[in-house]
């Protein structure tokens, strides 16, 4: 099988850590490798570093290389532009030439607790696609009431384990999410997915006719190739294609998935000392709980201090509470609107 | 008349902007110019700089010269050793040759917030002893019922708005502040003086003979001077000679007087944004309220936080509620003991 691995993506939950130039799946967040390397090494031996595609911009796709030597640097591919992701598993898909051999498309900035149980998982899903040329997702496991994620519906019992997918749901209210979780016919929905390269082409020409032509468009005349994806609908592979089709198949995955999406999220997965505090870099805490300090540069001494969130790099200091984590973005529309761009 | 400024303290209450290479006194904490050049500023016109003296410690002495071009050279006085300021102040008037010259000293880490108010107290505080060879302590009028310093209470009234000085009490509790507070007949230390040299070495040579003697033989032999200074008894002047005496006089101080004694004190006296907020350096604050802000270095963006210190110099980044400014001592023992000299 192969891999396909989404790693264009830009965002600013992680700033002043991650910039521009340096997106939270390039960000060692956890140990000493990148949540993108991590993405790598995951697979292995799954699927070997050969069979590894990465799908970025042109702005970081010489940092991916320089991060992933063992990834042929022709794999490392760079879109003219950001269109959201179903543009870009669909040029990808193409460059791929897979034939009916098992994609397993995954996001670059996930994490898991255990590796081996999801690479059982998804060497399972790869048999179903290869014996049944289902279209697959892998959803997680619910393990509380989470209003910010989608979900997928799961109906019958197939085999193997496998279960149908409904529907794919959209952000839930906290009260229907309540009911998911109980309910056990829930599962969050990850963003990856497996399939043979030649079912998703043609899915992508049934259900996105303007976009499959504009990818053909592209694979005729290369030199056009900024112009015409410019053009193209740009458009997520949930919306494009998963939602609209009757039989996905899913396998549940229960390998402690976090798509660590705040600095919050950060905490909670982070080694703490005895008061709950996670620090990585040169950090002390005294008289203080449950905070996470991050530091890039030099100490950062905190005291008296509980549930925020210090974070130092090279230029920039934040400091804010862990619960309010995701407002961090508000410091970053307020550097832009500053003209601070140095610092984003 | 001649000024005596006592520059040669350390500390760690401004830990990690003050340094032991970089104490208090040479930080300029409020406006551009440290505390120890707008000591000597306040002075002009009264003492003109070829009249100011400097006592400090060799470690410092450089320091003091590069922030203090208009004081001669000369007149910066290296301690051997820091033994407190009763040797110091002996030491150093010796040096000055004043003969009846009225000497102010001063404290080299404070702040007034109406240095005319002050100057013209410290020129009737001069005066009092040009006619009246008067020992002055000038003390500060209260403005809460401060436990952490020392008091002056108040005796009869002399001539021209003069006040004997009955005792020195100590650090009271906190109802004998409050009585002090609402009675009006006490003044807090600030430990500011004015006498002749003359009549200040005769009172050493009365109530101190070992330390006059002391000094006296460092005179004699200069080459001995370490050996001899790191014998003297380490008292302070109010210990060693002031509350031995009968007939101190005293002015009081009405000139918005701070010893600045904490990051909280900082806080106060700085000006603040409309939430309470006194940014010093690249800072910004969103959500925030009655924070301190200081960076040295780049920026230092806060949210969502109120009643902290966050301060970053080169090397550390220090964040601790501001009503415990006090205790920023124990991250600084807590480095020692680790072994980050480097950073203390």
């Amino acid at each position: 099988m192969k891999a396909l691995i989404l790693a264009g993506g830009s965002g600013t939950r992680f700033w002043p850590l991650s910039r521009k130039a340096r997106p939270k799946q390039l960000l060692a967040l956890e140990g000493e490798r990148s949540l993108l390397q991590e993405t790598v090494d995951r697979l292995q031996p799954l699927v070997a570093p050969a069979d590894v595609w990465i799908c970025t911009t042109e702005a970081l796709a010489e940092a991916v290389r320089e991060q992933l030597p063992e990834v042929p640097a022709g794999q490392v591919l760079a879109e003219p532009m950001g269109r959201n992701t179903c543009p870009a598993i669909g040029w990808a898909v193409g460059l791929m030439d897979a034939g009916t051999e098992p994609i397993a498309v995954l996001p670059a900035d996930h994490r898991m607790a255990d590796d081996a149980a999801f690479r059982s998982i998804l060497g399972r899903a790869a048999q179903a696609v290869e014996e049944h040329d289902y279209v697959m997702t892998l959803g997680v496991i619910p393990r509380w009431p989470e209003t910010g994620y989608g979900y997928l519906e799961l109906g019958a019992e197939l085999a193997n384990g496998l279960r149908h997918v409904l529907r794919f749901v959209e952000k839930p209210g906290l009260a229907a999410a309540e009911a998911y979780l109980a309910g056990g016919r829930h599962l969050w929905n990850a963003g990856i997915f497996v399939f043979r390269g030649t079912t998703f082409l043609e899915l992508l020409a049934k259900h996105q006719p303007e976009l499959a032509a504009g990818l053909a468009e592209i694979a005729d005349q290369p030199a056009r190739a900024a112009e015409i994806y410019a053009s193209l609908p740009a458009e997520s592979i949930d919306v494009a294609i998963m939602e609209k089709l009757d039989d996905i198949a899913t396998l549940p995955l229960d390998c402690g998935w976090s798509d660590l999406g705040s600095w919050e999220a950060l905490h909670e997965i982070l080694p703490k000392d005895e008061a709950g505090n996670a620090l990585r870099g040169d950090a002390l805490a005294l008289d203080s709980a449950n905070n996470l300090i991050v530091s890039e540069g030099g100490l950062v001494a905190v005291l008296g201090v509980s549930d925020l969130v210090v974070v130092r790099t090279g230029d920039t200091v934040v400091v804010l509470p862990k619960a309010r984590s995701q407002e961090v973005r508000r410091l970053v529309h307020e550097l832009a609107a500053r003209q601070r761009g140095d610092l984003l």
